[in-house]
């Protein structure tokens, strides 16, 4: 089988640090039809010597490059870096690259910009916090310009993003109450990444259904920081992650209230406003809410807005894919952003179903 | 393969009306192994004619009648019927029926005492009021002494049932507020039916996740119903449901605001003394969840209660098997608390897991 | 959500008939991201007048022209249709289109060349005979010359493409033996269409594994056909599809003899010569064996051999996606023969896993 | 939740080693229901020490004992044993046990009667070879009086049960040849076991159809010994082992050459006859053929018999549930007949569907 490498212009040489997981393995998958791209560098740090194919056969064909470790790359032969590496380790890791590479980060890691609150739910002191003050939250539609200047990007979770997007529109405008906001969120396996833990295992999850870590999620914190910002006050939500069994997929049912006078058209108005020209986020028609397999595969979110029969409440539907616009699928986007290529190049595919 | 059917004293003669649907497979698969009841006859008005074993193979080699029309059924031979018909069709079925007949209703027919709000639901004047008078709601932990004496009983939804366990005590003993409780519900496929309908296409549902009747949804009212039978006051609920890609299984994640000064540890104190006795209901340990694989196939509920991160505010997991607690296993339950035998006679099966 | 056209050049403006199936969808999604094409049309008999977002809500936002009727269409608008409606109302359909048209026909309606045998496959006589005479068999990778100039193709069943890819080369070049040739296919479950039945329900497939169509499936006189055509005598294949519970993917097990002093490092040999200049197809190293997952979503195929203990026998293992290269992708490159594109526009996405 | 034990005369005390299992797990959910059994002993050597439904949480509220390790047991204390250990460590902790105590194995450990065949395919030698002399194997269908006497048995893999359950009968009458017999078999995930590897996580495994040891499988020496016994002469089969997305259920299609004169019909009524009074094996009609939902978790078997087109040649399809038939569940059954017990008991429950 013959490698059917694309590409245009003079590419970027990108390298990707944590290759051998689900978010490492849609990164390759999308950059190789990205024209302004090439992947210069993988690394995994158990796997290296090995051929791609061996850790991902469905990757083998397109001359990439062997996986090596993070200390045997030439930083000077590479001018991007996507970092998929596991929460902890990444902050030393980003602290010690060169200044001229632009870096994606898809860990936690620099997301929640208070060291403190970092300390609180990860246990440990941060131990880059100098960086920290200059790293760019990259919800793309919220932070394109900042994201456009920035050296280092924090990639959203995909908990936040799919609660994010319905939420910060609608409390920046004063349309719902900050308080009492509840977020029943669902999501697909993968979102557990590629490790040998007997709880991830096909028999353990297929034909059930899990909620995990309840009241006590990593991706709570990194939600209110970025209520907090349009809210103007503290916010505390209600945040509840399931597992479904299904590989890749999200959604998030979100319980509001509405401020005095508003009414579900007026949230549905507003979200269709705010999103007329994004090109991945969508609104759905009254009457319709969205679900996961409207946007599997692809960088694309949907929004549904529906009455309550509470009075005066409003349920959201946000669906995305969690390795896309959950993760890598994101993480393009803003590297199209910082170097001034299309936004949605590379990452324009059509959902796929089924 | 010889029938391998078990008995002991003398049996009574059960009838199921709708037994090629899955309630109705689900019905004939734990009444077999049930001692005291023969299964005597079988309807299904499209499948007339048929083995059963034509239509559901797994059923074949049991010696069990053939499927027939009701009008072909002789009641007489009839000592007890189980009524798994489509909601609509079944009243008048049942309001038909001759006296000596128990009845357990697995529609949604009787479910609602208040034939006003049936109306407004189901978009028709209910067409047997009188009978709607004596029907017993079966939620049996909840009504033991009038399903023991009653002659037709409803059989709770599957929503309802895993809603109202964890609901029901809370409220009753005053340890949460009637307003603003939130039901996310999750069910798996089986709940939708065994008609051809393209949403339940395996391909239109593996693989994803979706929200369905948000809003609107029938389940709304007898939860609603329930609710306010212990609050004293009318009760609106915020309630979702969701499909799970899975054949069975449900959980309903709520989230309560708790009385001045209560606490989730009285909140799972007071659902542990609720159902210490029950041999069908259980509560995790603090720090741990149910899921759904917990319950797979069983007739048992389990329910999980931890503090919400929202002050004052806790989040119940409670699950069910949609098909059997939820619906045929209850049925059976409450069979047993009619013509007073063992209450867990026939349904005592452990979880099948995986 | 804003649309994503990419086009490049004069694009040719393609109708999709029959584009409310599964095979339609893939045409879409694969077509949107086709530098040269233009999605014209869309036909769908029943669902005329809807938008395609209303039968397909992944498809929202791209711009396409709403389904409408056949008879509706105006083929001076059109310069390629892709024909995708069900078998036998096919023939007409295509017999009656204007000559301007160039057409790759997804049904099997023109993949037999003998009426005769047509008639014994599918009762009743062919109806469009002398346009069959015309018709290519569109297994690109061995017809690209007769498809290049081709004006109608018809594409291969995916069952016959699966296995032929392996079974030709070996059977031209004489390394194995023509009689006692088996193969064990497993298909997902898009391979059997959009349309509601019963036996396609998500729980009836979930959970389980089910032979169908044993002894007697019309992909066995295709993949005879094209057997026959190189082995140069009769050739009869013992074959069985089943039913896996995914949505895509097909897998073929094949049991071959080896003619005598034949090895299978000789057949790898052959089947990795045959294929190194091909894009789409590959052949795994020795000890290795491929997965659906390692083609899904993609047009590729790959190949496995192995020894089987049986003396002078082997195992040939080939997986494809059987709705893009097994339908709609491999309809795609045959269009791209047809017209002079380049063979991998539009179908080079990499795999998608997980 | 109260505990729902059901018993009946003086049980036997049944000790289950490597309790922490999908097979162990098991064997508890039906000895639960088994009336003269009482479960005295569960060990697991990383494990111990734990209450068994911090393993399994379905398995809460029976009142079973903790978790030990083998080094820990009284062996007064118990009456029976079901071994439940990883192949290679079982052999030397059987030979160890007192006299007194029956056993069932279900590893593989002592399935093949000849010590050096054991050495080729596990790699090391036996090391209980004396007490392999009078280890008897139990399949219960084939060996019921020597199963009745013996002390201890191995029970059959999940593969060779399926496969063995056709051809036995067949091959012993002479109506197949044995030569070239192909067995193309399909599991579900479970057969692979609970320890927490990267290729059963479900991301790997969902969505995708894998085969696996393709020419090499550890079962298939185990088939052939017993094919052996039965045609008088060697007898090598094509064995193709492969996975499929679903936790139990397995399926072996089996291409067979039928001897001269003989036909399909002939096949099938041989094999009706021979299970007439068989309890647990049936055989469909006619143009039916099983699949796996119709035996799930029951410990039935299945199997259709259908004519292959190619002249002469017949394919058998022959379903069980992996993990009852397959294993646990026959070994219940052969505890039944060793013990004098009947031999349905506790392991008569209709088939699980959907």
């Amino acid at each position: 089988m013959a490698s059917t490498n694309t590409s245009g212009g003079t590419p970027i040489r990108v390298g990707i640090l944590g290759a051998s997981g689900y978010t490492g393995a849609e990164l390759v998958r999308m950059l190789l039809r990205h024209p302004n791209v090439t992947i210069a560098a993988l690394t995994a740090e158990r796997q290296a010597g090995k051929p791609i194919a061996e850790v991902f056969p469905h990757l083998a064909g397109y001359g990439l490059p062997d996986l090596v470790k993070i200390d045997a790359l030439d930083w000077n032969a590479l001018d991007f870096i996507f970092c998929a590496l596991p929460h902890g380790t990444t902050q030393e890791v980003i602290a010690g690259l060169p200044s001229h590479l632009k870096v994606v980060d898809l860990s936690a890691d620099f997301r929640l910009t208070d060291p403190a609150e970092y300390a609180v739910w990860y246990g440990h002191e941060h131990r880059a916090t100098d960086l920290q003050k200059e790293v760019v939250y990259g919800l793309t539609e919220f932070n394109r310009a900042a994201v456009a200047t920035a050296r280092v990007v924090a990639n959203p979770g995909c908990y936040p993003t799919s609660s994010l997007l319905p939420l910060l529109p609608l409390l920046s405008k004063g349309l719902i109450e900050s308080d009492r906001i509840v977020i029943d969120a669902k999501s697909g396996v993968s979102g557990a990444g590629r490790d040998a833990k007997q709880a991830n295992l096909f028999c353990e999850v297929s034909e059930g259904f899990a909620a995990y870590g309840v009241g006590h999620h990593r991706h709570m914190p990194e939600i209110e920081q970025e209520l907090r910002g349009v809210a103007g006050r503290p916010v505390t939500v209600s945040f509840t992650p399931h597992l479904v069994p299904m590989n890749r997929g999200m959604m998030a049912t979100i319980y509001v209230r509405m401020t005095d006078g508003v009414t579900v058209d007026d949230l549905r108005a507003a979200l269709a406003a705010r999103y007329a020209d994004e090109p991945f986020v969508g609104v759905t028609p009254a009457g319709v809410n969205p679900a996961t397999r409207h946007v599997r595969a692809s960088n694309h979110a949907l929004i549904g807005v529906t009455a309550d029969r509470a009075p005066g409440c409003a349920i959201l539907v946000s669906v995305i894919d969690n390795l896309v616009k959950g993760a890598s699928g994101q993480a393009i986007q803003n590297m199209n952003v910082m170097m001034g290529f299309g936004e949605t190049t590379g990452i324009d595919q059509a959902p796929l179903f089924p």
